[in-house]
């Protein structure tokens, strides 16, 4: 980990929990069919150039600005701080960094007050603020809940060449990592940490990047996901659904990753387990581990370990990419070179047909 | 469809609906820690030899009998009819068709009383019988009820090599079709069958046969089935859950595949629709259609197609294959000659990339 | 059982399930938005004097008509019937047991084609009809699935003063019997009846009649009436709430009632059991069991016992009511007269506290 | 408020959340029926004289002690801390409010180390620890995972004559008020308190006491708690399911009130709220709204109002109970004096029908 981004002598902002991501999507009328229509999440209020969304046990503004652009990107990642005197401490906090930040009183969007935006050590545009206008929390409006309702913004997951670069920093910036991927070698696959009580606010994904991997809305129960399937098959989309539903191996949710129209990846994830203990075990998985991702060892599809979403600087033009140097999870678990088992007392150098059985990708085709 | 197997000039027996499953397998206590441990099925008796099960909600004396036996097989597939002469009714009706019989008047297994096993025209192990010892129907057993309870056994799936013979067959025995799965040069590739009002006791897959594809189990509630597949990635058996979870197109059934230690494939299965009607509307869904056989466009696993369980003809001796001619499901839906529509406005000669977008395994691999 | 119902010279028609009621209301819109807005029952079609509605899973034109009148009651009970003869049959039969029949070759109501109403010999304006116009099938519209999703017509009940009478009528007409209530003295409360593979298709509630007790309508998962008491809940109308949910002793199902703006009974039910088998066991429950209702316990409310909606001639005029004569299910399980247990072994003349413990109703007031 | 509780001049300890419970109970083999094979808690140590029992996805040593003794009653409600140094600070805090306090290097039970018992000013036994053993974390072990699974540790609930005492007391202890119940003339009735994420750590509950009215675990999911119904039922102790299942109006939580063999009282909860933000909004009930106790309206049980256990002092002898001297909310929501509505535009003063239309209790007996 040569590298290191260095710890700034300030102490970092209280950071609550990851709150809203602004979105650049290019066809403001197809994406609010998906996240309106399809989605079923609740319109705080709209323009013809941005709609403001969120999850039916939100009281804060948004937790989704879909805003029209014309690249597909993240305009931010924003997280929501304990004071006013928090947006302070992150301004200088990233200046400390050499990072760019740029100080907004009114905020960048609406139902936002004073916020800060800066480019971030690993490219990321991440946006601090306090003030927001309270609106309705709907939470027991069952008259507005849809079979697959999603109650809450659960978490951001973030690709980045170096994992352990980047969890250093955001463990310096006062995130705790509940789980990991590692192998024998020392090598960090992904990592999970967290701020509010749950698995995680956002996760490092091993990848060039600066790139948004998915971001994550909760719902109550296994069968709300199921649901948002069986709506997607009902409107045939169902190649927009990308994997699962599954549980997670890391995490043990029960998850589901869909694509919207410009392919940004969206996450509905339920039943996590609590962490806010201050010596909650930190779980580290293996990766050639085939239920580390899927608790029922279901193939991880080659794109959701490939693709993600472009983020922009803050002049609104998308990072440039850096590529991951380190041996790619999907190289390492799939295929000539990799492979993975599902008893750990697996023998890799077993003549027995052992060897093959619990791996299902190899099966399959 | 030459070749048609004769109707009887006399009724064919009232069936009421698929009771139960001789089951041979080679390791008794391997296969009774899987269907008693894992599954939860419930224990009527057992000895040295065999062992009788039953699901929650059943009260004859059992839905499947594993019996230890040289080869994993099939010995038979038993239906119940509705009064006892329709066992002589049964017997009448195979002797016309020209098929060896065996009457036994104390049955072949214990808890079942006077019962007819034929080599059926197709070569499948049938059994007929309406005598059984009531057990003790648990149904309101909770203090039994385990998260992934089996409540009762819902259908047989069988392989043969021409499907539109073998529904001929079914229909002119008292079966029903629901749906079925056809192209538009009118090949068959399945159809799924009733006697009681569920979606089917039994279907019929095109395949090499006879053999058996799987016994289907039901569940109350969909999250039952989501607990079976998280108790088999606790126990490290996740490279035996084939197939699933997920949606069926046909039937609508929520669903998964498991396989037995013998590799016996086992559906878990909940949630498919009436059919008691008279007038039961059938669906045929093109082969093509990537929802057809799960309303998300998940992949089917080669495996699924490819393998499945030997019959026994009535000395105990496995039937001989006969290869299926027209062409596989697999084939035509798969690879280099196959492809699947997510939309049925597909358009199979575009040379936009909206062709390749509809097809999820394309994209995995 | 003085006074028995003569049991016809001719075979009774053969029904195939419970399919609809007629239902009058006084106020269309206000009804309209209870079974529409709030149950989400879909509409089949409408004008200002008729609402034609179907579950989900329905394929005949409806599962309930609402009709305006100037009184609220039922019109008719309407059974679907096997073949078009079997209208003939039901009309022959009904005049041999000389009751008024009426005979309409286009159908009462709208989608449904040759049909008979008669009084039957309990009072009831049942009707038999075969022909039916199929609409679509809404299975797999998830797209049009609601969180408390109506998928399917499950039963009838129905008062009547003299239930074994009333019994040994339906049992005449094809009905078996699945469970019922009596007490050592034999006199019985109520039993459950069925053609169809479920509980019931119809039972009998002792008490002045004729009268509707209520029409139930099925769901997929025990969510799903958790959700409908939820809605309730945010529109404010839990007062129209009138027991449950709950699991039922009788059945196993999974149950809530509420009322409709007339005070219509609607039962939201789930998840009985299979009752297809000839030998299928009858369950007699102990009218002084605390579970036979409510598994758990909780009370049945006095006004479950005492109304019900009037049911019509064929003159649209209401039924006059006889008064049910032996002791009610309410008098003998509820207050001084009456008890009931928790447990079989209880000692109702033991002076210890265990007595008092086990009715839940006499510890919370 | 009169007699409030001195803020003392040191800042609070810095309480994480609610741990477990300390509980008396009389015949220990009786109660480890209770919590062992009717609730499945997992037994991570037990003797002669107590047992130690967790649920499924805790990590310290237990979360509930049970320990024979001669009065059923609560020997500790006990806090993690987030640091060892916070043991002192609490020690601290209570010997400045004048509290007797008792600190044990060792701990009090098994699995925990340095602690601190005070009386607090409201005569409750309270407990601050951080030190303890971690066992293994179940959350993945599906193998043990029941139908009725109990997967953490979620709140007390304690009563108290004086809410707004008891509140601003725990206000200065470092709690926040998510919700209470009052009435317009400015009488509080109850009032939920929380540090980790959820609706609450613990509550108040007007009445006479130090009382512990009851402990509460949550379940993933609703059918969870269904299933725990069913399961008494089949044990035929369904007359110790005490109150519920419901949807609650104050946290929205789903729940369940049962009762153990010493008639403590358990909740079992699922799904209420995040309440991490600073400035989540508090919501304020109306004593008189007929929704905010079960937001189904359906009625409390007055056992439920009137019923606590015992707490103890640091010498294990039962505190003397101090009599509310407010109106308590049976008094005002029930009753010839009392009333409650269930809509909020409800006339009390109304001639009409309309009145009693909203109170489910009054038209049930």
């Amino acid at each position: 980990m040569e590298n290191r981004i260095p710890t700034p002598s300030i102490a970092p902002p209280d950071i609550v929990r990851c709150a809203y991501t602004d979105l650049v999507v290019t066809d403001l009328e197809r994406s609010r069919k998906f996240y309106v229509d399809v989605l079923g999440l609740h319109v705080t209020e709209e323009d013809e150039n941005a709609i403001y969304l969120r999850s039916l046990e939100e009281f804060i503004h948004h937790n989704l600005v879909l805003r029209k652009g014309p690249v597909a990107a993240v305009a931010a990642l924003a997280y929501r701080v304990r004071t006013p005197e928090d947006v302070d401490v992150a301004e200088a906090y990233y200046k400390e960094l050499g990072c760019r930040t740029e100080r907004r009183r009114d905020g960048f969007v609406k139902g936002i007050g004073d916020s800060v935006r800066v480019e971030d050590p690993l490219g990321f545009p991440y946006e601090f603020f306090y003030e927001t206008e309270h609106v309705e929390r709907l939470t027991q409006r069952y008259d507005l809940y849809s079979a697959g309702e999603l109650v809450r913004l659960d978490h951001f997951n973030q690709v980045t060449p170096d994992v352990p670069r980047g969890r250093a920093y955001l463990e310096d910036l006062g995130f705790r990592v509940s789980e990991d991927i590692k192998d024998s070698d020392g090598v960090t696959y992904a990592a999970w940490m967290h701020r509010k009580h749950t698995v995680h606010d956002t996760a490092l994904t091993g990848g060039d990047g600066p790139r948004m991997h998915h971001m994550a809305f909760a719902t109550h129960e296994k069968h709300n996901i199921i649901q948002i399937c069986d709506k997607m098959g009902a409107l045939r989309i169902s190649d927009r659904i990308e994997r699962g539903p599954g549980r997670h191996g890391v995490s043990n949710a029960f998850y589901l990753y869909i694509l919207d129209p410009d392919d940004h990846r969206i996450e509905i994830y339920t039943q996590d387990y609590y962490t806010g203990d201050p010596d909650n075990p930190t779980i580290t998985w293996d990766v050639h581990d085939n239920q580390r991702r899927d608790w029922w060892g279901n193939p991880v599809v080659p794109s959701w370990y490939t693709e993600a979403s472009l983020v922009l600087d803050l002049d609104g033009n998308p990072q440039p990419l850096t590529a991951r140097t380190e041996t790619s999870e999907m190289a390492v678990t799939i295929g000539a070179d990799g492979f993975s088992y599902t008893r750990p007392d697996y023998d890799a150098g077993s003549s027995s047909g052992e060897a093959a059985q619990g791996f299902k990708i190899g099966t399959q085709l």
